[in-house]
């Protein structure tokens, strides 16, 4: 598998993270696959040249990108599969696959979340559910907000395969006048650092709700990296330095932006307002959502201390008081 | 030395950092000496009950306070001494203490500098220049705007010492319903850490200049952390965990903040002013500017990878271009 090359790309998903990874994919790949759901989206990108509604300031030339708006037909049609769905979605859509079909495709998780309900990763998923082999399983990640992408700002990824030569052939494929893009092989502990950097950043927005200060968010964002450290060195012996900009980095821009779906969620919470108006002021469920529920059950085994995790899980699911909820964490936190 | 205690608390500095942690003390403790360079700000402060120049919302009781307007004399009337001025004036102000007056007396730094033009952390200096045992040494720090300790805000301290059990009494006069200390044995990392943070405000006041996004610079905080660590990890053996909040988190909260000095000399740089033009323009130097030479200095013992602190070197004294340095600075980022 030296010479194991990840051939043409094909991305599931349509979202602005999806439409950025797909201008980045560009600017090396002559032609890529691209799904979308609705046959009405493609023919508005095919006219004007750009995704209808996401980074609708990026233009695409169309003529390179072969579009689909079925699964069976772009998994045929590729290699390497980059899955770029909101969580919620990605399950039904694999579903949709013919069984058998990803054998022998790569297939590379952009999604910053878990499986809903079933509270796995997407590599366990991908794995244990659909029997996709470690070597064929990729994660990318990073700080990265798809509108800076779309500005050809700096950006810094990194794609972690357990066959990290995988790896470095395809992290070529992101390398870009704007992205670095660098190897690892620690696929579960992105996965779950991007869970996890999903639900501190709720616990940002409820502090900052509560007017807790500069002081005191700097104060959970520290911890919370210390936390983060302890929970992946449990659930996976891979070596990482949890100040990588994969993990640390991530953890920053979303805990310290004030466009992050999660840290509004975390916000209204604070306000006051209970999971479910929260939910019915923001057009999606935020990632963060899931996520705390998700290590709140893998950490009914793991037993690792999550006094922040754990915070943010009593608020959303055992509506607890975020005044007291917050001040009961304050004196865990150093 | 089993049952050595802080005894009378003594401060020299009057900014916004002295007043807040004055604030902090009294707290605790009945009486305070507080030193002030002009007669006049302490008739003013006793007319108006408030520090007239910073923090002015924050009211004392000055009947609880002994003003000094001497060096010798709140020296000799203190058996605990917190330093708490601009890094510039303090070598100074130390040299006006009686020779000998400081045997037996703690002295705690709380200035976030270097000894300018000497190029050596406080309590190098005080050791090595004025003769004061390791043991009579001690250093405060944490993430802490002076202005959210005045409304109260939770806030959190590390104080060390090389005699851990005189940092855990000591620490005690800053615990507050507002306020934890936690303890360290780590003086030097501690004073180098504050020192390296300025430097890396101000590299995050470029960048922010720059327009290089929140991507880069969570990816330049990432990398100052493990910079910081690098350098911490040679200068001094002292056991510490860079995520630590008096580490990771003061960082966080200079690189973040808006209201930082050394991040405006960085957006100032970063727009093209030279050094001269930048100090002009500010009330006062930024520390950074002093650590950055400072740093600079030791590493050339030293010789650890610090390509932020170079790149800001650089920039501040071989007079580089902004956008040139960050251009080479960012292929070295990971």
């Amino acid at each position: 598998m030296n010479n194991w090359e990840p051939g043409r790309i094909g991305i599931i998903g349509s979202g602005s993270w999806a439409t950025a990874l797909a201008k980045i994919v560009m600017e090396r790949e002559e032609r890529i696959n691209w799904y979308f759901r609705f046959g009405e989206t493609v023919r508005q990108f095919r006219r004007s040249q750009h995704n209808p509604t996401y980074l609708t300031t990026q233009l695409f030339d169309t003529e390179r990108i072969d579009f689909f708006t079925d699964i069976p037909s772009i998994v045929e049609a590729s290699d390497t599969l980059i899955l770029v769905t909101p969580s919620p979605y990605i399950k039904g859509i694999l579903e949709k696959a013919k069984k058998g079909s990803l054998q022998g495709k790569f297939v590379l998780n952009a999604i910053k979340g878990i499986i809903p309900d079933d509270y796995v990763v997407i590599s366990d998923y991908l794995r244990d559910s659909l029997g996709v082999p470690d070597e064929q399983i990729g994660v990318i990640s990073g700080p990265t907000h798809a509108e800076e992408v779309a500005l050809n700002r700096l950006s810094y990824l990194t794609l972690a395969c357990s066959d990290v030569r995988r790896a470095e052939q395809l992290s070529k494929v992101f390398q870009s006048d704007y992205t670095f893009c660098k190897v690892s092989s620690d696929v579960t502990g992105i996965e779950l650092g991007s869970v996890l950097k999903n639900i501190y950043a709720i616990a940002s927005g409820v502090c900052q709700s509560l007017r807790m200060g500069d002081n005191f968010q700097a104060v959970l964002i520290s911890n919370a990296t210390k936390e983060m450290a302890r929970f992946l060195a449990r659930a996976s012996s891979a070596e990482r330095n949890i100040n990588d900009s994969v993990y640390l980095g991530d953890l920053l821009v979303t805990g310290y932006s004030r466009y992050s779906r999660n840290r509004t969620l975390g916000t209204l919470i604070g306000k006051g307002y209970s999971v479910k108006q929260a939910q019915a002021e923001m057009e999606m469920t935020a990632e963060g959502y899931y996520g705390a529920k998700c290590i709140n059950e893998l950490n009914k085994k793991y037993k690792v201390d999550l006094p922040i995790a754990e915070a943010v899980y009593d608020l959303l699911y055992n509506k607890e008081k975020a005044k007291d909820t917050f001040r009961n964490l304050s004196l865990k936190l150093t």
